[in-house]
């Protein structure tokens, strides 16, 4: 059978912590957040470009047009609405079991990638996807695992096993854990044997589903049925019955650490810089602080003419209304100025932005602010 | 001849460290700053209201039909409109000339109060103010002294001489001082002789034209020749020859300070709360904190329900715009939110709001902005 890569991104979740610049009707992947004049999805398409034959997007019925738009060489029937969010399963499930009934002849690997992280060092990156696939034609689920930065409590870690013979790069994973409290983290990174799990998984799409087969049978038979009506004039009937009743489950949870338990599973250290962008104190470190100046050791993200900075060090300002934003003596504050919404905190205070959402969303004209 | 009492309100002055409310085209007395509803120009109207015979504005034309809008119990012929600012003197004393040009037979006492002081307890002011004006009466440059709550380096002082017999309350005033340095304004404090001088001055109408005419004989007479065109059709063409010329001096140099070298200037210890609110930190004390819930310790100068405020005590928050503002974990922030600018400090940081305006004068879009 003729061998073929598909990129499938699944382009969802709130960034809810990234309000008021991403909001239900916008979420943080429609959005340019490094000042590469690519949104998060943009960039992860280009990323993708040079080592996928063909590139497949699932994401909410609201957003689709929106990723139309983003990306125009996206063929229509490579964009997959669903009609709500079933987790990740279903998302990466529906491309294998789509993919798999439209090229019956041939070997499609798949591999899922995240619409709204940001990755450093686009070369690293693709050389990491080359193993993984290699892994992946040799029948394994692949992943790339990121290399700790530090003691995270944010990400689930994954634990290496013995290197892969025949594939350099490749290493057996012996487990995937849940986020671990931060001194079991401080103890993962002392091995030198864990890294971050950022939700890649890469492999032969008819090997997903025989495991979805034997590990959650009643979601591959709901797959199978959406996945033989997508193409025909039954799709939206089909999925309007088939779809609600979907088991809710990640794939680290359906597929990934069950089949690591067995052996199943390999990883590649990616060595490449990566980023999920939680919250606006993790942009602050992305972008480059300017030097020298009054904004010295500030960062923008938007039109730099817009702001007037004076001695905030370290402080984050998104000038998003086309208003002047001057800042004042605040190191660390982070200023995110909409047309209808203004936020103002600090880098330290950044991951309680969601607090604030929950807030909003229980008066109804602060959810219209979501 | 007939006493009448003339409050004269100079309503002048930029208030930049007020930016991005206080504007060029809207300074601060035209603004409520202390949410009771009232601009701090009303307020003053209000506050004299009950004391003066009748009132009388000075302010720039550009500013004239605001005042009119905000003050429709003010007669037309009592709003004097500067063609530009030539301080307090040719302010004052264009007020002194043109009432004295009007009532040849009353014995006009006029009592300047800026337009854009707050002042707490009306009745204590109003006390004050009576005695000022009998010291008036009795041939004195009266002012009203303001109680120091600390040493300000901010404010001029005034020595507090011998009480005066006959009048209580009233006592000579021994000196005027610039502002001085802190351990000056210390010592003075120390001394429990100094007060602050407000601006406040009651005077004889023809007093101060007196002392103006031995102390100031050129803009003494330029204001003559300007009063007696005023009420005339050649109030204009009078005004464009002669106001360009006038001599710039603050009343306090121009009368005040070498009158009391004489024994000619009397004070009136004021016993009432009284702020020129220099900046947002001395707002956000003016302001009631709300006390409990979220935005525990936090001030709102506008609508509340715009505001979502967390764990901020000491924050000052100007929601503007209309537009919703959130502010989370930055306690003594500054945040003030208009339609086309933002600004972001501190308390702390408030007074240095000036540097920030000077720079948006240097560039164009800014210069729109002020």
């Amino acid at each position: 059978m003729q061998p073929m890569f598909y990129a499938v991104i699944p382009a969802g979740g709130a960034g809810t912590r990234l309000w008021p610049l991403s909001r239900r009707s916008a979420p943080k992947f429609l959005h340019d957040l490094t000042g590469s004049g690519r949104t998060l999805l943009q960039a992860t398409w280009d990323r993708l470009a040079p080592v996928a034959d063909a590139q497949l997007v699932v994401t909410g019925t609201a957003h689709a047009a929106a990723v139309a738009e983003q990306l125009p060489a996206l063929p229509a029937a490579d964009l997959l609405a669903e009609p709500s969010p079933r987790d990740s399963m279903a998302a990466i499930g529906l491309a294998a079991a789509v993919l798999t009934a439209r090229h019956p002849d041939q070997d499609v690997v798949i591999g899922s990638f995240a619409a709204d992280h940001v990755i450093t060092d686009a070369e690293a990156f693709a050389d990491a996807v080359r193993t993984a696939v290699e892994l992946a034609r040799a029948d394994y689920v692949a992943t790339i695992g990121i290399a700790p930065t530090g003691p995270s409590t944010a990400f689930g870690y994954i634990r290496l096993g013995e290197e892969i013979s025949g594939i350099a790069g490749g290493h057996q994973v012996r487990s995937f854990t849940e986020k671990p409290d931060p001194a079991t983290a401080a103890d993962y990174l002392a091995t030198g044997e864990y890294r971050w799990n950022a939700g890649m998984f890469v492999v032969r799409a008819q090997v997903l589903l025989d495991h979805l087969d034997r590990l959650q049978p009643a979601l591959a038979e709901g797959l199978r049925t959406i996945a033989a009506a997508w193409d025909t004039g039954q799709q939206q009937e089909v999925l309007a019955q088939e779809w609600p009743a979907l088991t809710r489950i990640a794939i680290d949870h359906a597929i990934a650490e069950p089949v690591a338990a067995t052996g199943g599973v390999a990883v590649v250290p990616g060595e490449f810089g990566w980023d999920d962008v939680g919250d606006w104190a993790c942009l602050a470190e992305l972008l480059p602080a300017s030097s020298g100046g009054s904004g010295d050791g500030a960062r923008v993200l938007g039109e730099p003419s817009l702001t007037l900075i004076e001695d905030s060090p370290g402080a984050l300002v998104v000038p998003h209304s086309g208003r002047r934003v001057v800042l004042l003596g605040l190191p660390d504050a982070v200023v995110v100025d909409t047309p209808d919404a203004l936020l103002v905190t600090s880098t330290e205070q950044a991951q309680r932005v969601k607090e604030v959402v929950s807030a909003l969303a229980d008066d109804q004209d602060g959810a219209d602010l979501l």
